[in-house]
């Protein structure tokens, strides 16, 4: 019989979930650990079992058995069918008030799902959000479990032995009932598309239209990671721009593929914002142009047609051939990037408060703020001004109507206009720059020609209207006399 | 005993089945016509009943009583549970051979599943998305049907009595098996989304941006309407823009509220272009502009703030001051308009290439284009060049390769890039306008920045890319020696 000495397991032992328990045992927690194949558990303790307290177990039941109540285990494998099946393998050993958490990039709402199957049994699933990667996982991720109040009580502590800490404070909290966690992780992605794009979109105007060499645009990065946009992704920008291919002595951005893969959450993100009638502008164009940049046949074809245009290599040569001009260029994309990766982020978090309304969650947007500035792919010092934004209790719409953003866009907008305008007369794709702008723009219109498109519905489909002048909806009889009737 | 005579039958009478039903009698059909209340049926006979032969039924039995075999039933019910429930009420009525058609909205996932388990009772299903509002319902629509081919043999001759007729030939085909013109329909209304944004945004340019009157703006559209963009649509805006409101005596537009409904078509085009991976940015911005133009709260409490930006009111009153400058930018406008429509039509395009690859069906899409022309909505001439771009024979990846559409494209990329870049500088959102030309850009791009996204990927996650020199997939080994290993 198996002593129950383990405060928390983790099964699963890939890249991520050994990471995981090597974080957690090196944290003081007791640490059970299980692995379809009992190998992995194996080789993870011959080269780190010295990290701290381990029990690999062979089997599930032993597993279980060595878990102190309420058994408290972490689910990191494949998504889809094989969690569904670990997550019902393990409600059959657990018993009420145990605890089993998905720690990996579920679709918030099978955590919904699940969460109300399991919890009918009596037991607490959470789906939690980590981001990080592998090495985020070994070092400290940042975390965004959902689930119930109680199942925090006993999750909260140990996750936050774990967490990765920014200023002193530990990356998780409790998100929220059920599939908030990973919800909010999945909108976490979205907000890294729109801003991985945002840099690629920088690069390219810097690479393409300025013609610098990867070496120079990295240094421009680094200079970058000094100010306003000082990030993990701006900082990771410049190493892989610095970096050169061992192979062939050429830059290591030239020698790869432009072919931008995904897995999903991004997808997911703009899809559920649609459904919420959410605009994510810039995280739409970011996942589509991720879309058309891995469709070799279509660019392939597009090359041996030769559609025409402006040739976007070179086309600020003469702007780079002065200095002052190329180094006032490159600010106004600075300014570009940070005005867009504001209305980004504005997107997000509307996509968040909205999704709160429609599935029951108080989100803090505050307190995920807090939780993005460290461990997550997408930790800025930037995200400090929206924790303080949203904490500042004044409630507002969107974060351009925070003061600081208010101020920060419209002292970009010059530079983001020119960027925006620019890029199209000379040919270079930037969709999340113009994308961004026409948002802003939209936003700050006292009128849109929305209007237009309502009288043309109301013509083709009796869809009616509404008056500025007098509440109720209406419609012309287009067909007949053009009288206007009460719908 | 009900004694069969009628060779079709319309169940639900409200505005869409009432004009199908007069429509079918008037071209020579017999129709079995039942409502859930008898008092609709009563009324259209009593209004009607002269236009040709109806047979009213008071029960459903009597209603499928009434039809001869195979019998073919047309369902106009409310989407959703009522359409299922009417599907079912009928099938326990119906026999092996009998055909049910849905002529609603629904969801081609939803047609996909009721087919099935309709066929599995030995009948027939068929999805058919039918377009042109009321209107087109009695003077003729463009029909889209799926289902089987053997139910298309009865169901063929019955459509093809009643749609539209563009160049002799009627606006209705063979889609393809199960979902596939529900599917079709719902691109249909995709591609409807961005032409309307598209006109919205070119109204908006002329209105805010010159200064001109709703009046003279119906005029431009006017011109238009007599060459490259000649369509149902444009005809209609000139018909919006000239009307004045009789409460006020001012321009209807300026009396309607700007903000735009949608019923969820255009929002599932972009979430099946999403999960399909194709790019459909130009629907995309038009679905998020509906988004935003009817989040008031929102957009007042923008305006509260007053969030900073060049005055859009009479940007252009330089231009507009003087005549040929004038003629010029609406010229360019229009460029940009047509330009920004062929994307968006090559991106629909795209959207059921790839949906029929994936769903399994055989679609011929220069007969879709051709059953465009007439009676729906986005009726164009423009929809020869595209039938005939299909029917050319020759394979291609995009509409943007025809040879017709490419110099099209060619000889409007000035004005569009000026417009764009304009709209930019001007604070005037143009969303479609600047995603759709970002969208040719990147397709035209030789090499995007999506290389440096792979590497930041492969830097943070370990998710490896493609090497341009060399097959397979790579990793850096980032926090080590930064030597590159085979993954």
């Amino acid at each position: 019989m198996t002593e129950a000495v383990a405060n928390i397991g983790v099964v699963g032992l890939a890249a991520m979930g050994a990471s995981l328990s090597r974080n957690l045992a090196r944290h003081g927690n007791t640490v059970a650990v299980f692995n379809r194949h009992y190998s992995r558990a194996q080789t993870l303790m011959t080269e780190h079992g010295s990290e701290g307290k381990f029990v690999p177990a062979q089997t599930l039941e032993e597993f279980v058995g060595s878990l102190t109540r309420p058994r408290t285990a972490i689910i990191m494998v494949k998504a889809g069918e094989p969690t569904d099946d670990m997550i019902n393998a393990l409600a059959d050993l657990m018993e009420p008030g145990d605890i089993i958490v998905d720690a990996g990039n579920a679709y918030f709402k099978d955590t919904i799902r699940r969460e109300q199957a399991i919890r009918a049994r009596g037991l607490h699933f959470v789906g939690c959000g980590v981001s990080g990667g592998e090495e985020g996982a070994l070092l400290g991720p940042s975390m965004m479990p959902g689930g119930t109040e109680e199942s925090w009580r006993t999750l909260g502590p140990i996750l936050k032995s774990i967490a990765a800490v920014a200023e002193g404070e530990p990356c998780v909290t409790h998100i929220g009932t059920d599939g908030a966690g990973h919800f909010v992780k999945m909108v976490h992605n979205g907000i890294e598309y729109a801003d991985m794009q945002l840099i690629a979109e920088s690069y390219d105007l810097m690479r393409r239209g300025l013609g610098l060499e990867p070496e120079a645009i990295a240094q421009v990065f680094e200079e970058w990671n000094k100010g306003d946009l000082n990030s993990y992704l701006v900082q990771i920008t410049a190493e892989v721009l610095h970096h050169m291919d061992a192979k062939t002595g050429k830059p290591f951005i030239d020698i790869v593929t432009d072919q931008a893969g995904m897995k999903g959450t991004g997808t997911w993100t703009v899809q559920t914002a649609l459904e919420l009638g959410v605009p994510v502008t810039g995280i739409g164009e970011a996942v589509f142009a991720r879309g058309l940049s891995s469709t070799p046949a279509l660019r392939q074809e597009a090359e041996a047609k030769g559609l025409g245009g402006p040739q976007a290599e070179g086309a600020f040569a003469a702007l780079a051939a002065d200095p002052e001009e190329r180094s006032a260029f490159i600010e106004d994309i600075r300014q570009a990037l940070y005005a867009s990766k504001i209305v980004a982020y504005a997107q997000g978090f509307n996509e968040m408060e909205e999704g709160a309304k429609v599935y029951g969650w108080t989100l803090d947007l505050g307190a995920i703020a807090r939780i993005w500035r460290g461990g997550c792919i997408i930790r800025a010092k930037f995200l400090n001004r929206i924790s303080d934004a949203y904490g500042s209790g004044e409630q507002f719409g969107s974060l351009l109507f925070d003061p600081f953003f208010k101020k920060a866009v419209e002292g970009a907008q010059d530079s983001w206009r020119r960027v925006v305008a620019r890029a199209a007369q000379a040919g270079l794709p930037a969709p999340v720059f113009s994308s961004s702008l026409a948002y802003y723009d939209a936003l700050r219109s006292r009128r849109l020609p929305a209007a237009l498109i309502q009288g043309q519905r109301d013509l083709f489909g009796a869809h009616t209207y509404g008056r500025v002048d007098e509440p109720g909806a209406f419609h012309t009889l287009w067909a007949g006399d053009k009288s206007e009737i009460k719908a």
